[in-house]
């Protein structure tokens, strides 16, 4: 498939800059970059990152202009998932198919490497040698964004909501704010970011946050969907887990079929703001349909 | 004592500004915005964000200027007083004589609560409404500075080292690296964050730097003392947490007297970097002794 192809392309010069912007282990620190890099070097989709290319990509600037920032993103990414996977969070051993970071090296230095993997997210995305052209002012609002985006107003905030709602049952409305906050927030901060870096006009960067929401909701009632109907090994996770952590989903609300109907509606609703984009923005439109229907 | 008069100066304007800064707890994220607050503001000495301020006005600019990032600097202390207070890490029950934040609000959500405040450093010390006339450039190189002294090869780097050399004999050179990372990295970035702000030139950037990262030895090896001779009341935690940690101490390599005439060796170090401020710079220099003879 066209659009899997190009996502490995993505993926390939993704982790080639990951590998560069990760210090190299080594002197006393050497066990927290090690797990940083273990974490942030697992693989993934890199879908978050790819979004700020491709953004970037159709406001009409070079896809290189906004790998730093691009990074950050997938940096912070890697954090909030070494910090859900500790004993006191989700309790998670298994993530991408291996040992979860505290598992590996240990809880205090996954906690550490969460938070340094934070901080080098903003030191990626505000290296001076990383500036390649950005003016300082688009770069101000990128990172601004990005701090926002990850913070108890968004990412952090939907992460307590998720974590203080487990064993009790939530209403349709809390759980999309919930999901919107959780993971909604990045996505939407990278479509923005790949936008604002370019220095895409106002009303784009807009339309870029309206699709990036919804596909990120669509992203995880499909995540919902997954973990009952999904195949262990291609998740590379086991199934089960909400169910296990007595999590109210869409499906304990909606049912699958109504879930998969949702997720398809807001997956349309998503394709229609890319059309202020023109033709480049095709590769968007199809992977927001990719991301629908896909297996893992 | 005149020092001491106007350090409550500062902090008080400094809570003032903290308190400002800080998102009020409402809605589904109450509880971890709550957990922020308490820690955030719960006192403490606030020579960081002093230090930024003190820097900004004796390079020649208003102090409301830095405001923004003094506080941001202040957020990603405490967050690492919340992190470092987990029962994975230090294992701290006690802080500024409360309940550290983990006690009270949970593991979870004391993890988070840190978290979201080194999101909020960098989206406070960005945010657009407080840039009161500073330079992108200048804001860009002060978060960037945040972004690397708070990180792997700052004071995580620090943290990481700390919690290693646990139950092992370390050297009195490991010993300073670990301090100069743990501790002087972010002190080092408040004094210069000041300067950058302000706009002073990269030779006072400097200066304010071998200034900080002296007053930050010194201040930690006087932090090794008082767990030894201090006074449990005055200093609002129990004595002996190092040797009940099994910690490598100068006080391990040195003995008290020894590590006494290092301290104040080192503040007058710290103190002759500030002739090149000029005549302003009277309080930092009576601060950094005042910070090497404290009791508390």
């Amino acid at each position: 498939m066209d659009v899997e192809k190009r996502i490995n392309e993505y993926s390939l010069i993704i982790n080639q800059a990951m590998e560069e912007y990760l210090p190299q282990p080594f002197g006393l620190q050497k066990n927290v970059i090690e797990a940083m890099r273990y974490s942030a070097l697992a693989g993934g989709k890199r879908i978050r990152p790819l979004i700020t290319l491709e953004f970037c990509r159709i406001s009409g600037a070079d896809i290189a202009v906004a790998m730093p920032f691009a990074c950050a993103i997938e940096m912070v990414h890697t954090y909030s998932l070494i910090h859900d996977d500790l004993p006191c969070m989700d309790n998670d051993d298994i993530r991408r198919g291996r040992p979860s970071c505290h598992k590996m090296f240990g809880e205090a230095t996954a906690l550490l490497a969460g938070d340094a993997l934070l901080s080098l997210a903003f030191e990626t995305a505000l290296c001076d040698n990383n500036m390649n052209g950005i003016k300082a002012e688009n770069a101000l609002h990128g990172a601004r964004l990005l701090a926002t985006a990850s913070g108890a107003h968004g990412m952090v905030g939907g992460q307590i909501i998720d974590l203080e709602s487990e064993g009790q049952k939530v209403s349709l409305e809390t759980l999309e704010f919930m999901h919107n906050k959780k993971t909604g927030a990045m996505i939407t901060a990278s479509a923005q970011i790949g936008c604002i870096i370019a220095g895409a006009p106002k009303e784009l960067i807009i339309a870029a946050g309206m699709f990036a929401e919804r596909i990120g909701l669509a992203f995880q009632i499909v995540d919902d969907i997954l973990d009952v109907t999904g195949d262990k090994e291609k998740l590379g996770k086991p199934l089960g887990s909400d169910k296990k952590n007595d999590k109210t989903t869409y499906i304990t609300h909606l049912g699958i079929e109504k879930s998969k109907s949702l997720a398809k509606a807001l997956t349309n609703e998503a394709i229609s703001y890319l059309d202020m984009f023109g033709s480049e923005a095709k590769f968007l439109k199809e992977l927001a349909s990719y991301l629908a229907f896909r297996d893992r």
